[in-house]
């Protein structure tokens, strides 16, 4: 790496008497505190109260680090002798290159500095940079934000990762219609009030609510797994924690509070509303906040903020739990497809933590649960895979390989309606991560004792709604005996004319 | 009332030489169209291609409706003699007086006018009005609104409408502590992660799902209620019809969409997060849609949507349903306290439509399963009302009087700790309302032959915890053994150090 900083300082007395001092005090600095750093001033230059001087840097020193340790030391040795202190630093232009592992495929940006490319090099070029830039480490997140951003160049297009590990026996389905397309049709299921939402009449809410009674009774209490209830909006510093808010900021939603209740302020935003009978949208947004959360992505990160900071005791491992009440919102351009590909959806999620060992073993546990409810209940035809999803990649915290450790298995199941099960894709249906100590640490979480390990399970209902449905149809006669013993008449709903 | 509106008409071409056939025209359209209607056209002026006139009406009749219709005229009588057609039409200036029923106790504006109020009579003054203002209608609607405020200043400041309608019995008090804290100080509560909000741990959360539990099978399922699942995210279109968006709008959360999911478009967005480690907020609402919408705030008004336009069999009435998924946001800028007051709460709602006969039946019906588990399961002290909540106030539909076919009943329960039960201020932790037609018609809701009612009903779950906890404490052994039966232990939750 070499880096080369022009940096200015102020004084508060002209130093133009003082010019040798000031060179012997650099040709010191280097000689002592920077010695072996392969760092040298260069250009030094002084008029009137200021000088400019060039910090180089041949190694991975970087020359800012040096800049405030320069600033104390003047203003002790010059304050004593002379009386003079340093007003202010300004850094006029910095210069970073730094090699690069691969190639950029094409150009691109990169915030506060101007960026030249040639090979394998990369140059950054800083002007007129301020302390609190310097203090805040920003020069080095920016370089790393270089690697990453060319790593992603390759990594783009490259499908997900992939390894079947199971594969039930193939069933004959009931049918090969689309689940959600008929149930809209017998007036189950409407569609809105909004994009990618749906409201779930009584037939089509007994379906939902038996895979959620199902998950639970099945799989979650004979594991020993508590319930909690966490809030649906979550705050930025907590995505920032987890990684998401800079992995899926396009797929939230926000939310705004209004910034009073005060019914003067809101006075005219009424008077219009009544008059117009629409809403006067710049009048709202003088009246909200800027954003400062979002609606629940998925359950665990909130999970993980409750832990932060504790210290669990060693009798309380593996922690158990899970959420059955955030709703979960993903903004979907496109792609939207009846309930299984949607803007909102419900889900449970089970977190569990514990050491390395009692993570492996749960896993075991509930996998075998799973395919009981899969095999016995539902009688799917379903497989599992390795995958790393695209979130983790992002993230760039976890590999582009499954282990046998740490990573994600994906449940997926065929879908008569897509046609031929070999060519057509399966729906991803159910998911079970372990995910090291990546949010452990992210949230300060400890144990008595042990090293903590974390993971989770996202069960989604209409997922497992669709999965079904799909294979088995929506008459309750022809479902398989082990559903049955949960749900084998819908309730009448309401008939319309 | 009294109006006078000058407005000025631009033709296709010079009509000096027309002056006589223009005044003759509006003479004859005075005796003709307008005949009376106490409505005169006055100072009429010709000048090169356009004229001016005042409509002036010592009526109701409004003179802009008069317009478009003298317009029409124009053009087809001097269409035909003369090819002149009407090219614009302005309203320069537009008086209306009419009389207030109350003298204003304060000053007031209206958007579109000024407004001069002189004891009782009000003078509104509009300028430049464009041609879609007047078919919007606005103007009653202006004259309706000026009525409204006159009439709320009137309002402002008297309570809420209360009548006591039963009592229990008073009952000894377990203990006097408030709940919400007791459970913090064990960690069976946390607060966060936003305002407002709670994170239940399993001891707590065991609680509010018994409550959910008691409700369901002793309130709903008796009753034959059926479950539907609504979307937590509510367009404003809904408010509008309910009156919700005039009523509250300073209590919603709104919800924003990102306006793109590209990733290009978020790049400088997430460059800035992973460098500076903080939120860039303007550099996310550049990538923000206008909100559209807000969170759930009761979840009547997404069920009356669901029925929208519908015609309900006779055989599926009473409509019998219920959510107990979309979760609640009130935005509460103070006056939050514990689990009882709350920016996110968790709500069952059920909503009944039938006709008035079987809404009253069903009212007796519903208050004896609430009076069953208050006072055979829960144990409580508690009391009815009839009450008027403010926001039926506001939307000005439901008059300030209970009555015994309209109108909401307000469950209230002594709170221990906040002191003395005659004097301290008793939680409202459950209500029921039958609402007549409001709702119905808002939505153009049928049956195939009656006429519909409809009402619903609260469920507060932490409303319900709070009560409960408030008079009976946390510790198991000392609750009523109906309550047992339901939960008698609670969960081990996590041990903390």
């Amino acid at each position: 790496m070499n880096f080369d900083l022009k940096t200015e300082f102020t004084l508060s007395k002209d130093i133009s008497k003082l010019e040798k001092e000031i060179k012997t005090f650099f040709s010191d600095f280097e000689k002592t505190v920077l010695k072996g750093k392969k760092v040298n001033f260069q250009n030094i230059k002084i008029k009137g109260e200021t000088f400019t001087l060039n910090i180089v840097s041949k190694s991975t020193f970087r020359p800012h680090n040096a800049l405030l340790q320069i600033k104390n030391k003047i203003s002790q040795e010059f304050g004593k002798k002379h009386h003079i202190g340093v007003r202010e630093i300004k850094i006029e232009n910095y210069t970073i290159v730094f090699d690069l592992e691969k190639k950029p495929l094409k150009d691109f940006k990169i915030p506060f500095a101007k960026i030249e490319i040639k090979n394998k090099t990369a140059k950054l070029i800083l002007e007129q940079v301020d302390e609190e830039f310097l203090r805040g480490n920003y020069i080095d997140r920016i370089i790393k934000r270089v690697h990453e951003k060319v790593e992603n160049q390759y990594y783009e297009g490259k499908g997900e990762f992939w390894k079947s590990i199971w594969e039930s026996k193939s069933k004959k389905p009931v049918w090969n219609k689309d689940p959600t397309e008929e149930m809209v049709k017998k007036d189950w299921l409407k569609q809105g009030p909004t994009k990618g939402k749906w409201f779930f009449r009584p037939q089509a809410a007994a379906i939902l609510k038996t895979m959620e009674k199902i998950a639970i009774e099945e799989v979650l209490k004979p594991l020993g797994f508590q319930e909690i209830i966490e809030s649906n909006v979550v705050p930025f510093e907590v995505w920032l924690k987890t990684g998401h808010m800079e992995g899926m900021p396009g797929e939230f939603y926000y939310v705004c509070e209004p910034n009073t209740r005060d019914p003067d302020k809101w006075e005219k935003f009424v008077d219009l509303t009544k008059i117009t009978r629409e809403i006067p949208i710049s009048e709202l947004k003088k009246n909200l906040s800027d954003p400062k959360g979002g609606l629940c992505y998925a359950q665990c990160p909130v999970i993980y903020w409750s832990l932060k900071g504790k210290t669990i005791s060693e009798k309380s491992l593996p922690v158990l739990i899970y959420d059955n009440t955030a709703i979960s919102g993903r903004y979907e351009s496109g792609g939207r497809h009846g309930i299984e590909r949607v803007d909102e959806f419900h889900r449970i999620e089970p977190v569990y933590i514990g050491t390395r060992e009692q993570l492996l073993g749960l896993r075991e546990k509930l996998l075998e649960r799973y395919k009981h409810v899969f095999n016995n209940i539902f009688d799917l035809e379903w497989r599992m895979a390795w995958v790393t999803p695209w979130y983790m990649q992002q993230a760039g915290k976890i590999g582009d390989k499954g282990t046998q450790d740490t990573g994600t298995i994906d449940f997926e199941a065929y879908m008569p309606y897509r046609g031929d099960r070999k060519k057509s894709e399966w729906l991803e249906f159910q998911n079970l991560s372990i995910l090291g100590d990546k949010y452990i640490k992210a949230f300060n979480i400890k144990a008595q004792k042990s090293s903590l390990w974390s993971g989770c399970s996202g069960i989604g209902l209409e997922r497992w709604a669709t999965a079904f449905l799909a294979q088995k149809g929506i008459n309750p006669d022809k479902w398989p005996e082990g559903f049955k013993k949960y749900l084998d008449k819908l309730p009448k709903g309401i008939e319309f004319l």
